[in-house]
């Protein structure tokens, strides 16, 4: 376990792994204060919000690396960050947690069923934070919170059947039907684990996922590996191909197409109103968003098309969601 | 328009183009009497239920074949269908009728918005109907209807997350959410027309859509343009590659290939709890299911496999659904 010498121990970083910069987060609006964790792989973003819907304290750090089961490692973080940010803001009195996490999640159980990069299986992670930072705990799915958020707050405020992809150092997503999250026990939205293709193998298990063709890490990955080039990032990757490199311009080619036969899909069988895509590599815009719409198009019939839209509180809507979250049970 | 000269004229069927037979229908159970029509491409499936929920007067008669829009046309034959029933049993009267159709539906506006083998577009079919035969008139989608059938008398009784899947002529496919019917303003469910493969081109208008590959027209469409050899079906081609017909065998397994697929990417996005199968080729019994189980399984990683269940009312539950519908009008 990484030992935490106190909250002056607690490394501040800037960006994460995919690019992402801390922007200023969107103000919730009035209501009662509460503490928002957004737990990554990379990273842990928190901030206390308060009862204007202002983040306070606003930061990205680290998240604890340990071998195996990374829940005890985390909960000693978040009780640091808690303390940090209530010393800070003594002014301000949290009523409540907000805690999202990625994985497989049954909110309603509060457990952390599966998640390859925390190490933890079945973890009972809202009664754990619950007891650890003695606050009631609001516990959702990270992309589910961030769904919820972008509902409310962001891009897909004015779609209530609507589809949130994240499309960052891996793929994930989560679906709103009729205005709420649908969830599966857990296990709906994995967008980014869905099979396309025959290969390559996925660190999931499977193999053609979305995620291992299509993601922001992928382009990067899949560049390096035919090059030997390491590029700075998927938007290195898109800049390649726009100047001519014949190379990257069939790799970012392929992952348009895999994303669109998996929005094809999603078109056909669910046939949300908005897909809102967020995530480091919504960042190239009409790159993106142009060739996307006109592939779906190429390849659907009488099908009903989705909007597609950028998210609008991308690398915080999970935070925000978190917030919201928190604010439901006060 | 193909003249109806009274109900003496109408030419019963015992089976239609995908080799299904007339089956007793499960009974309703009591409630209110009502007339009940699945209008097909092919054929209409009719009858009247009576207060204890018993069918009277079932049959299978030919759609009406006329050129262009058969709106008109299908609502004359349903006319005398109606009056026939009525006849024949003076002494149920009908509160309401169910009428279900293919295509996109929007069953809220009481629209048949598209379907290419009827001819019609925005048509107004549930107000058509209701002057025509002076009863209410309960307006939906023939598979939304069968899923609603299914899952309140059939397979996917134990089931609030499910979806139906008809695998005949064509493909076509429900969702149940939560326990009701997700109709995505009728756009929900075209999991026959997701496409799944470059090609061969879909008479929708788009290529490589699962129907056009994997539905049993398909595979015996495909084993005839690849043999010069009419199939009895597909359950001919299934029996054909069981027996060591190598052309026969290639076009199963790639069917079976191409339905795996569309479940992965059901089970990874929507993660129902079953998969409820109907249509002919549900008929190929182990040969499909278990090879789809087996597929399936080996095609994801963390995923929660659904249940794969045959439907139980397969043929009929498109009209015990329109039944069913009919009486909550009641």
């Amino acid at each position: 376990m990484t030992p935490i010498d106190g909250a002056d121990a607690i490394p501040d970083v800037e960006k994460d792994a995919s690019g992402e910069t801390l922007a200023a987060v969107r103000s919730l609006g009035p209501g009662a204060p509460a503490l928002a964790f957004d737990v990554g792989g990379t990273d842990i973003k928190s901030a206390l919000f308060d009862a204007d819907g202002t983040a306070l304290g606003l930061r990205r750090t680290p998240t604890p690396v340990v071998a195996g089961d990374r829940t005890h490692a985390i909960l000693d973080r978040l009780d640091a960050l808690a303390a940090e940010l209530r010393d800070a803001h003594p002014e301000v009195v949290p009523q409540a947690v907000g805690l999202v996490v990625p994985g497989i999640v049954d909110a309603d159980a509060g457990v952390g069923v599966f998640a390859s990069n925390m190490g933890w299986r079945d973890a009972p992670l809202r009664d754990l934070a619950r007891e650890r930072l003695g606050l009631p705990v609001a516990f959702d799915h990270d992309v589910r919170a961030a769904s919820w958020a972008e509902h409310r707050l962001g891009g897909a405020r004015a779609y209530d059947d609507a589809v949130i992809l994240v499309i960052g150092t891996g793929i994930a997503g989560a679906l709103l039907v009729g205005g709420r999250p649908y969830t599966a026990g857990g296990y709906a939205g994995e967008i980014g684990h869905s099979p396309i293709a025959d290969g390559p193998a996925c660190p999931c298990g499977a193999r053609g996922c979305l995620e291992a063709v299509a993601s922001a890490g992928a382009i990067a990955r899949r560049y390096r590996e035919a090059t030997g080039v390491v590029p700075d990032g998927a938007k290195d990757v898109i800049a390649r191909a726009a100047a001519g490199d014949e190379v990257a311009a069939a790799i970012w080619d392929s992952a348009l197409d895999a994303l669109t036969m998996s929005l094809a899909q999603l078109t056909a069988v669910v046939a949300p109103e908005a897909v809102v895509i967020g995530g480091g590599l919504s960042r190239a815009g009409g790159a993106l968003f142009d060739e996307l719409r006109r592939r779906l198009a190429a390849r659907l019939s009488f099908h009903r098309l989705p909007v597609l839209v950028p998210a609008e509180l991308s690398g915080n809507a999970g935070l925000i969601g978190a917030a919201l979250r928190a604010r439901e049970l006060t």
